[in-house]
């Protein structure tokens, strides 16, 4: 581990050898990326030390407490949780080189679409440390240079981990580059750099995002707030639309896949509110209703949802309900105030669901099943970036496969157009 | 034709419009988009005369000449051609409904990955009025609605149109939202109309798309410039060479696609370059080159050619010429100065053709056929909307699949996350 960074390096020089470095990373081989993955894991669990001294620097410097300070803190435990999903991403199946498509034209000419890196990755973030190892591994496996650009409360956490992994031998020079936290100038930097960055990912608050989507002029992927609802259907059994109401809505619910909003057909609203709303209290929920949800739920506890209510991404133990007409009204009402994230269905009627599935406007539809498995991990694809909210590009679970581009390779014997 | 457009709408009003069509464009059925692109073709037929008079209106009005005043004219003939194209897009395969992945989870839960309409597609556009009709036809057959801002100079043609198209029975109102082309108002509100357009296209020269990129909030297809090479390799057949570099810049020179550099192996450029250069001069091209190639060309018409030729596109009978040492030279200059559109190498060596492919980082790389190949057409796609030189989305022609995004669709039985 005897190199270091060069902290003398401009945002500029940096951006220089990321997108110098992408032509290196793209021509790597899958068991040279492997290799460099399986590496990096090592050498993450054997710097263990020298990473919690620097994330010991982090937490004195920043005095954050709580759960701004769970975020920023690394434990041996984390650490070695670093270490496996490197070895994990390195078991993933390689998107790079798989041929999409491939044709003959009636003049001969035979053309394939095969996917290709990206390029140059750029990520601009917030507390977490493991952010950095994550993204690491995607833009590595995926054959991309990676430009990170931190938060400043773990300033020392990320140099020393991105020490760690670009020292790994093989790792060509300028492919992973960690950008100054110290002022906003290298954010206002990176995200108009045109030519250098293939694709900016924003990861954090809606703050962060918005300000990278009124500023950039890089494309941008954006993944998103989850005001995710469940709509409990007149013939839902209702032992399972219980599950999985409490499930969405507690197993963990400062996430984005987590249930915000319950909206109830009016037929079984009298049958149905007084048992939800007495699990939901007993599991720690605030509940909030409209004024119909508060007449049946048969509980005074019941606060009066208000119109800025439906809209919101709680990311806490709060739900708001409202009784709907029926099935038009529930998509009606989640197409205007989803994020459009994940929305599930609760019903024993074939049709509805699949009219519920077809007319919900968001990148995933549930019938009978939890929105919480609304996640790369869940579907098998393995690590993710995020949920992406946007259509462009990728909508969804934001996975390895995102990373990559596509070219058109084009094989002729002289052909010219006529 | 009874229907006129709404001429008192505002901006902000036709955005609304268009959301709120979109949920009704999308659940058009093939049949109905088809049968709704064939019946805006008779429409378009049976209307000629009056298309005609708001072309002359257009004309008058703007009193501009030459190339100009030819992109803006429309012909009876032009007109049965925009007629044709809604004919032929109705015959084209319906992308939305494509099932592209289908799995089941060890949990039992069903997950698949179907085709969507993106929602609303803006797009901003130069002078030709068949623009209006291209893309209203694409978006239609995508189950799209979409909002057009045309140029001022087209302002009666482009009306006229949409008065045709949108007034075709069973057309949902708005569907297609025309805005006002007086001021550049319009085109700020849209490309910063975030949650009402979910995709943005901007059609014409590079100063336009600057704009729009610099200032677009929405996200954005970049549809570019075309700086193409061709490489004559040390083994190339020199006849296939010539028809190849002939054609690439002669066919069609206004292009994204035409040829604009010629890159010749040092060891045959001795031999080649005087046949080339006449032949080129004799093809009415201007030719330029470097200090070699001029020595070499054996005619005293190749003008030197300066630094701004090398990324330029000329976009006319204009080809810069430059001696290269051999194919790592060749890659090496190409991925410097092309847009990443379309290049091209002549080979007779096929380990030096694949390395070309691999290496030079642009949409399109062809071994041994015209750079003219690269277009939506060609490659039997049917209607392009142009080129995407980025790689986020669409790289390479740029064609209705492109106006989709995906869903997840998830079903279950119940199930909840551990």
């Amino acid at each position: 581990m005897a190199t270091t960074l060069n902290n003398a390096l401009s945002t500029q020089e940096r951006l220089f050898r990321a997108r110098d470095a992408a032509s290196r990373t793209a021509q790597l081989s899958t068991a040279e990326k492997n290799s460099l993955l399986e590496n990096m894991a090592q050498a993450i669990e054997s710097e263990q030390k020298s990473i919690l001294s620097a994330n010991q620097a982090d937490l004195d410097e920043s005095g954050i407490e709580g759960a701004l300070r769970d975020r920023l803190l690394l434990t041996p435990q984390r650490i070695a949780e670093m270490a496996q999903m490197l070895l994990d991403v390195a078991k993933l199946a390689d998107p790079v080189g798989e041929i999409l498509k491939e044709w003959t034209r009636p003049n001969g000419l035979r053309i394939r679409k095969v996917r290709v890196p990206m390029g140059v990755i750029g990520i601009i973030y917030e507390s977490r440390p493991n952010v950095t190892v994550d993204t690491v591994a995607l833009a590595i496996k995926t054959g991309n240079a990676i430009v990170l650009r931190g938060g400043k409360e773990a300033a020392h956490s990320n140099r020393r981990l991105v020490e760690i992994l670009s020292s790994v031998p093989g790792v060509p020079q300028g492919a992973i580059e960690l950008l100054d936290s110290s002022t906003r100038a290298s954010v206002q930097e990176l995200i108009q750099a045109r030519g250098f960055i293939d694709v900016l990912i924003p990861r954090g608050g809606q703050p962060l995002i918005d300000f990278v989507i009124e500023n950039a002029t890089v494309p941008v992927i954006e993944t998103g707030a989850g005001n995710c609802h469940i709509f409990v259907d007149e013939s839902a059994d209702l032992d399972m639309a219980d599950a999985i109401v409490i499930n969405a809505k507690t197993q963990r619910p400062s996430v984005c896949n987590a249930a915000e909003k319950l909206l109830v057909h009016q037929r079984i609203a009298a049958a149905y509110l007084p048992r939800i709303v007495k699990k939901l209290l007993e599991s720690g929920v605030e509940v909030r209703g409209d004024e119909q949800a508060r007449a049946l739920a048969g509980s005074e506890k019941v606060c009066p949802a208000e119109a800025k209510d439906w809209p919101e991404e709680y990311l806490r133990l709060c739900m708001a309900i409202k009784v709907v007409p029926g099935l038009d009204g529930a998509i009606a009402h989640i197409n205007q105030y989803s994020t459009k994230h994940s929305e599930a269905i609760v019903t024993s009627d074939e049709a509805h669901a699949r009219q519920f599935m077809r007319l919900v406007d968001s990148a995933a539809v549930l019938w009978n099943a939890s929105t919480r498995f609304v996640d790369g991990g869940e579907f098998g694809f393995g690590a993710e970036i995020g949920i992406s909210n946007q259509k462009l590009h990728c909508r969804g679970p934001f996975v390895l496969e995102e990373l990559t581009s596509t070219k058109y390779e084009i094989t002729g014997t002289g052909q010219v157009r006529g």
